[in-house]
């Protein structure tokens, strides 16, 4: 599925076209110089943190009823989260969507439904 | 497109699969009630952390050429911050494709390409 | 105050006399050559979220009273960050017990004692 | 040494005396509701991150010779994550300077001299 600069056909979008996006984006303004992984690990560690943010003096049960506009800004920092990671993604050239499926299987092994099953303590992980 | 456990079509998942097959794992294992948005941003931050590690000592240079094995650690924790990020999206109902697609539109407009070619210190953002 | 290797007189340590040990021990191993202040900040981010990591699934009340084998464990992440935070400021020629009070002051005059009781709307800093 | 309101004196705090300006700061704003453990964690992961931000797209060597006005902000950053690490150990009892002199303890039986001198692989603490 090709990018397309039709909005209204803007959810066409995947995680390739954003990714293509992405590399247009930099390379129009010379950005690529700035783009080693090391740099935008940081990047994606400061966006996470950034997002961390909103929640952080919120109780866990107010987090799940975030009005209009906190949700607004934090949908946007979700927004930087995943770019910076499909950029570290076309850098170190991870399929990120088969990396997670591998994840989640990995997950599934370690943590059988049966041992894990309303566990907090054995929770250290998805 | 529907997930599959057939190993060889893995490739077909998308975000939305992953989704589901996430909702299925935490039902499985009664983990929704650690799910609070509040407590995934602070799992999507620690392993946002946990990335970054595999690259603190390393030289700018050095972070383009990883080793197989260091490459195989961070895919991983790649996979970990996508999983968090889509586990936090379901919980607040936010399309991430959509939102970054959206946050894409307003980095066009806050750094015109003529503008920012090449300039570091407008560089705040992607 | 000089350090003293004397182990019944560490309780004597200030931060200066910390500086001095890191200083030392970073010398016998050669590790100033790693110790760029881009890579302590790293460090230190990187410690912040170990600490934090302990506290992800808990409860707000239970993180009050943590069990002594998990206080110890967050004791020493605790350790870390302000020996990181010790090193970069080192480095940086910060002081930061004097940074530190000034930033008390700064908060004072940023949220009235009488406009910001009770209130953590305003509540985005300490 | 006891907390001074004198400026000229402000030299003269220690970290118990910025403990002690913090109890009342937050007593005075009726703050203390927020202040659970788990807050404090994210809150200092967040100055962390805020601190990061400074270095993400700089060069090693430049991250060295910080302009006076980007220092100052970096000083700014490092005395919030001072305060909010002093804060938490109030919470948890723990004695900040006892717990680093131990963990360097620690890190020296941990890294001998001889074996870790200038190894940036076996490099994964301070």
């Amino acid at each position: 599925m090709q990018p397309t600069d039709n909005p209204r056909h803007i959810k066409s979008d995947t995680l390739e076209s954003l990714r293509d996006r992405l590399r247009r984006f930099s390379e129009e303004r010379d950005w690529d110089q700035f783009h080693a992984p090391k740099n935008l690990a940081i990047a994606l560690a400061v966006e996470a943190a950034e997002l961390l943010e909103h929640f952080q003096w919120l109780k866990e049960e107010d987090s799940k009823h975030l009005a209009p506009e906190q949700l607004a800004k934090v949908r946007e920092e979700m927004a930087d989260v995943l770019l910076y990671l499909i950029r570290l993604a076309d850098k170190l050239d991870v399929d990120l969507v088969q990396a997670a499926a591998d994840k989640i299987e990995r997950n599934a092994q370690k943590y059988p439904a049966d041992k894990a099953r309303g566990n907090s303590k054995k929770y250290t992980d998805l």
